[in-house]
């Protein structure tokens, strides 16, 4: 993964200080830096949008100002277009996996453009990119905002980066069956002596139900012991402490 | 895809109604309608959450209050707590695209719960689940809000939207989350009555990993009948035959 993968955020004539600020915040949770901003309605910088950045700060102060599109997307040779509306333009449309699988896999700098908040992209701004990138959403109920529509593209993006995807790491391993094996002939032991087990002629098919229940728990040597110890305290008499 | 492999989204303790009215915003957007709120700060219905869910209004009619998780899911399979912070807990932790991927294989319900915005989720409310999911973010600046974590998981829920062929069916469904408490109650009370519970300091930490133990077991109703029926042997007289 090198810095030249990481895809630069273009924001076109945004409307909000505020939303810039949420831009910003929803990019670094995922690892990208770069803003570019295009005509921003209320220039630049806007104090509102540091409140809203919840600390992203850098984002921010690295935020590079532009007047058109076209110089803001110079340097960069993958440029996609986020919306959601139909167009007339004959162009690929990706999805978010497949933009990032795109950025991840080209060695040349890459830009998603995002819209004005209210209106989204011109006709005109699409046709300076080479492929749409759309999410797919609820056909019925369509309302993602620029920092969603932004957090959304960063977080596909992500995958591809050394944002660790967790593994189960945290889980024990399970125990050797052998230790699954000694706590139901513990627990047997017990409910033998309880006379749980009746009548004979049923008993072997309760065991291996048992046995079943047990063996696919998964626990760990640590939750078999605990286990055992569970069963010792039902059967044993009342402790006084 | 049958509505049942819909998740629940569950919020707990939530402080804004502008969050609830994002959160059901987000849900909607890709599709999700279900929420249930445990024990709103401010009370339920809140006046906010209306003109935050920018038309996202038939969530918020049809969400349901609770007073406790236990009740919220009670009658859910397989639970998801959403959190960031590291914990004590030795469960799964899998990243949204794996827990999506179990939701959509499962044919029972899933929830998956959201905690407090400030401070996420306490440790007992985690044990309630089977496995932990987490957003992989940057480690020097995480800081989503409420919305983006629920529209992150939403999203990935809905990549499994299309997938209409039916999976195998498990032998047997897990049991819902309700029966596995009503278990674990019981075999907490026996375990009180025989002093098990020592010393006091350490009762919730120890509460908390049996209820991990016996969450993760995946259990069906039958099985979950059968421990209980266990638990009653171990601790009752020796029965004659």
């Amino acid at each position: 993964m090198t810095v030249a993968t990481k895809p630069v955020i273009v924001l076109v004539r945004p409307q909000l200080g505020q939303n810039i600020g949420k831009a910003a915040r929803a990019m670094l949770n995922f690892g990208l830096t770069e803003m570019r901003l295009v005509a921003p309605r209320d220039g630049w910088p806007n104090p509102d949008a540091g409140p809203s950045a919840s600390g992203a700060d850098v984002v921010l102060e690295r935020a590079q100002l532009f007047d058109t599109i076209e110089e803001a997307i110079a340097d960069c040779s993958h440029v996609y277009a986020s919306t959601v509306r139909r167009r007339d333009l004959v162009m690929p449309v990706v999805g978010p996996a497949e933009m990032a699988d795109r950025i991840a896999a080209s060695h040349e700098r890459s830009a998603i453009l995002f819209g004005p908040e209210r209106s989204g992209l011109e006709t005109e701004d699409v046709a300076l990119a080479k492929a749409i990138v759309t999410v797919p959403i609820n056909p019925e109920f369509g309302s993602l905002n620029l920092a969603q529509a932004v957090i959304l593209l960063a977080y596909e993006w992500s995958k591809h980066g050394t944002l660790a995807q967790p593994t189960a790491k945290e889980l024990e391993p399970a125990a050797p069956h052998g230790e699954i094996e000694g706590m139901i002939a513990q627990l047997n032991g017990e409910l033998d002596a309880k006379g749980y087990f009746h009548p004979p002629s049923r008993t072997q098919a309760t065991k291996n139900t048992l046995r079943t229940i047990f063996t696919k728990t998964g626990w760990s040597s640590r939750e078999v012991k605990a286990m055992r110890g569970i069963i010792r305290a039902l059967v044993g008499p009342a402790r006084e402490h």
